[in-house]
């Protein structure tokens, strides 16, 4: 018999080579049903694969990111089945799942070439095979003997990958009907459970991803276990499309991007800055009770700080490379991150138990090298600002530290209307101790720490061993936004790496030297990334506290122009922010143009308004619509503003 | 006879080869005592250059920055002069006027050495040469009658620079007693207006600043034609150094500088970060009348950015060196200015006349590659945020721009209490026009809204010919801070140059295209700058709205401390800025330690305030004591506030 340990800590025996589906049967049909591969001691398998020793399990549905990749994966498998009979003679190189779905690199026979026309064909190819529920079976081989396969198969570049890049002994391959892959897996045990396919795009790909070497067809699809998923998955494709942040920001004058300027360096334009503005003010607002300092530091730092940080070690050929003083031989790095200059405030003069908790916060500027292709407009840039924070603590600090930070977190969610949001404990490996740095007491009062302040705040999060970082444990957030996406937001991290490499010190108690504790956080993680999420949960309709314009006022006529004004120069004082629309337009034209501005009011002005000082309100959208003074109506707003910001205090 | 054209526009008559001196003499004696040396046609020469044709003359006491120049040049001659005859030997290289007095660099023979002990020798020395009132004559010699004269004299240093870095053909001479000089000039007539004369200090330093070469004595001096200017000098730099923005800064720890981080990369610790985010808010305010559209741009960009502006081929050699990314071979420059970015945004979109003025500003960060020797402080760094703006306009739009930054800029002089200031305007050189860029028509207008401008807003202005930059004529003020140094804050500058180098345009009314104009401003300079003015203006006791800490709380003893606290907790609650010091320490102490802080208040808490919710005011620095409620107390705070604010509006 072999112990089971489940997620839930419960313990159950199976009998020696028990496979993850039986132990899925064990529990229920539904399960077995639904289950796609399984984790075995934190490594994901094949729901065949016998259990011959004690083990922790985790049993993964679809709907878990490992079920996905493993039903993506073997999807890929299917593509790549489907083409090969399709196009005989077609070589294959890497047919990964990624984030949404999954591809195949594929140099097609004959310089045939494949188009959006080309597949409803492939997908009802697909559509065939997964019907007759093949197994996919997996083989262990020998790389002599794989060399020997596949160039019989005449796949040239899986013979290449296998020569280069393997090491000697034994390598796994995967087989379907008749398509045979070179693969790690896992995979689905048959093909049956893919229900609904998609080919979703067509695109070039160097082999190896190197522009010197031949240029492949990428051909991209996604699957689902259920028609209906697949449905709600293209709408929301079509929905993600109107609400894509390049777009919008584009449409609302929020940010822009230069070609002399740089490729992934966003200028924020008037109407984004001063909403960048608004979010940091929002953010100085949650922190004032908990008192953070804010500082400001360059945006380069020498060489040698990143040297001593070890980020230099870890990521400097990654980075934007250092600038070199010919003059005076030295080398400065455009700062790739906050902490290594925080950890000189905090080193600048001696510090007391009694000083501690101290917490450095900075809306801090950094920059960090990515290739052009994987630029994406403000979720992928060279340089963007965190609002970053680092607290310094004695260890007895951490779990109070943890507590702030989730309220604030939270506080943040609540603001923003993301109502729906998931929580991830990383700890240590306890099985491989050794990658960690810091002592066994530390980790554990950390980790406890963490775990109490979860409870403490009844914040439900998912424990993952062997998640959490070298230098110490961490809370993730992940949000859904309106439409399903899921998007890291919000992290608190436990450092215990970077105050020994600094020598960091305070005076304790007991008058003894000793070490503090550094945690990392940022509930937006950057303004950048935060806005681009923002802009697609809301498509733009921001919050009347946050939108750029809050009213438009529009003069019936040119007649009412000055009456407008008059309109405008009172919300001006009364903190209300306007634009007025005064085209020698029709009133209906100017009502239709202002809807698709996505400004929250628009006041309509004419002979009745002007004569006894009113405005006439109409909600964005065609919703309610009234006429009141224009003293009332900034009321409103002002009311309407202070009420949002409730979730605040 | 030839024709003498005076700065105010008059015109004399005067025999031909008539000298500066005699100029002075036929207006009055008193002038003649005075004068040291004269502008002719806008080069500074010496009082006895004869005239010979019409010219323009303005003539330059010691109270122009061209008279100390000339004054101070002479006294590093009589410096010279009088170390020649302490040590015989001495050989001589750079001996310039500088900023605040002069120095020479010399070679002391048989290593000998000069240490403070020796200074009032040498300053007896010139007071006994400069009595003799010898003449400076200037002699005109060839090159090759130079060398041979200072190789006979030994002076190998002059023979070097004379051979590698004079050009064949005429050079001059200036000789007084028994010391000649290699020299360019122009100098006093004689040696005996320098009546009273202090040698400051001694220094090392590298023949040509070059560290593979021979490093020399430098020694600095300052002078004047007062006894009583040079006790009023040394008067005022014993106030400096109190004053001293760089001790003050530590001591309120407002900034700091690291090693690691690098030179001259200020850090703003929280108390000063404080600071600057409030500088900057008073900024936004002053701006939101005139719709400034404030925007954030990356601090790179690509060096094409540069190209296109000319910055790289004016200033690239001296900047920080290109970032190259060898991945997509891109070089990326830390910004200089932030102008390339604001012509980006403004060409993002088509402009028409209805747009102008368009004014953009930034709190832009930028980076400039300075001499590690030549940092200082706040005032010169490596990076800096300026509070800049550049704001496109029709032509006929520059004068009401700058009435508009005339009257900021004095808002900012009054809110910060620079009550003592000038203004420059910079026009071009009528004689050497080629030199700039734009059409006659263009400068002229521009020249003449400028000088309209400061007419209007009763600003005189001190016109300077000659003084423009290439690209357009500007305005620049300088204040005089408490104890009595210049400083040049606030600018505002026409330019030509880069809307026509990156093809900026508009649609004009009658719907052809048209270039704009654009103008550069910048009320404070920068933040770093402003700041270390402020501090140096006010000795840290900045104004209550802008200072880090308005109150400081003092309980009596420790049985206080709660009530204490209630107190704070009521500040915090009505934006009174305050600090507790609730150390176990007699009240007298906490009252002495607070003072030496330039806290402006405290307020002392013992029994009876607590018992009747009060608080014991004492102003800072010994002045006004009171008792009040702590809600009266707050409100005093506030209403200060407001007072001194009221300037803004």
């Amino acid at each position: 018999m072999v112990k089971i340990t489940f997620p839930d800590g419960s313990v159950r025996e199976y009998e020696q080579g028990v496979t993850g589906y039986q132990i899925a049967e064990s529990i229920s049909p539904a399960l077995a049903r639904d289950v796609v591969s399984c984790g075995v001691n934190g490594e994901t398998v094949e729901l065949n694969r016998p259990i011959n020793e004690d083990a922790t399990i985790a049993l993964y549905k679809f709907d878990d990111e490992e079920g996905k990749h493993t039903f993506w994966h073997t999807s890929a498998h299917l593509l790549a089945e489907a083409l090969q009979e399709l196009y005989p003679g077609i070589q294959f190189g890497f047919g990964p799942a990624i984030e949404n779905g999954f591809f195949y690199d594929v140099m097609l026979p004959n310089g045939q070439a494949i188009s959006e026309n080309d597949f409803p064909k492939i997908e009802e190819k697909m559509r065939e095979l997964a019907k007759k529920n093949e197994q996919v079976v997996r083989r262990d081989v020998s790389k002599a003997d794989a060399v020997k396969e596949f160039t019989a198969d005449g796949q040239e570049y899986k013979v290449e990958h296998i020569v280069q890049d393997l090491e000697d002994g034994t390598i796994s391959t995967y087989t379907q009907g008749s398509f045979t892959d070179l693969c790690r897996g896992p995979h689905l045990m048959s093909t049956g459970a893919i229900k609904a396919i998609k080919i979703t795009s067509v695109a070039g790909a160097f082999w190896r991803g190197d522009a010197k070497r031949e240029q492949m067809t990428r051909i991209y699809g996604i699957s689902f276990p259920k028609k209906k998923m697949l449905d709600e998955y293209l709408v929301m494709l079509e929905e993600a499309k109107k609400r894509d942040h390049r777009k919008i920001g584009k449409e609302m004058e929020l940010f822009m991007f230069s070609d002399r300027v740089g490729k992934g360096l966003p200028i924020w334009l008037p109407k984004g800055t001063q909403l960048r503005l608004r979010l940091q003010e929002l953010l100085r607002r949650l922190l004032r009770p908990y008192n953070y300092q804010e500082v400001i530091t360059p945006g380069i730092g020498g060489k040698n700080l990143y040297v001593t940080s070890g980020h230099y070690a870890h990521y400097g050929k990654d980075s934007f490379q250092p600038i070199h003083t010919p003059e005076e031989d030295e080398e400065y790095m455009l700062k790739p991150m906050n902490c290594p200059h925080h950890c000189e405030v905090y080193a600048y003069k001696p510090r007391s138990y009694k000083d501690l908790p101290l917490r450095i916060a900075e809306f801090g500027t950094v920059f960090r090298y990515e290739k052009s292709g994987e630029l994406h407009g403000l979720t992928r840039v060279r340089t963007f600002t965190q609002d970053d924070a680092h607290i310094f603590v004695r260890p007895d600090q951490v779990k109070a530290e943890f507590e702030n930070n989730i309220d604030i977190i939270l506080k943040v969610f609540k603001t923003f209307g993301f109502d729906n949001y998931e929580a991830q404990i990383s700890l240590r490996d306890p099985n491989d101790k050794e990658k960690y740095i810091g002592s066994d007491e530390v980790w554990e009062e950390s980790e406890a720490a963490i775990k109490a302040a979860c409870e403490e705040k009844g914040l439900k999060a998912r424990v993952e061993l062997g998640e959490a970082a070298f230098y110490g444990p961490k809370l993730d957030f992940m949000v859904k936004d309106a439409i399903g996406r899921r998007w890291q937001l919000g992290t608190i991290q436990v450092d215990y790496n970077l105050p020994n490499r600094f020598k960091l010190e305070y005076t304790a108690e007991d008058n003894t030297k000793k070490t503090p504790v550094m945690i990392h956080r940022a509930p937006f993680g950057s303004l950048e990334r935060f806005t681009a999420v923002l802009i697609e949960h809301t498509a733009g309709h921001f919050p009347l506290w946050l939108t750029p314009d809050q009213v438009a006022i529009l003069p019936i006529s040119e007649k009412y122009n000055d009456y407008a004004r008059k309109v405008k120069a009172y919300f001006d004082a009364h903190e209300v922010r306007s634009i007025m629309d005064d085209r020698n337009e029709k009133i209906g034209r100017k009502i239709r143009d202002n809807e698709l501005k996505r400004v929250p009011y628009m006041v309509i002005v004419g002979e009745k308004e002007a004569a006894e000082g009113l405005v006439s309100m109409r909600q964005q959208g065609g919703g309610e619509q009234a006429t009141m003074t224009m003293e009332e109506f900034a009321k409103r707003i002002n009311d309407e503003v202070a009420d949002q910001l409730k979730t605040l205090d």
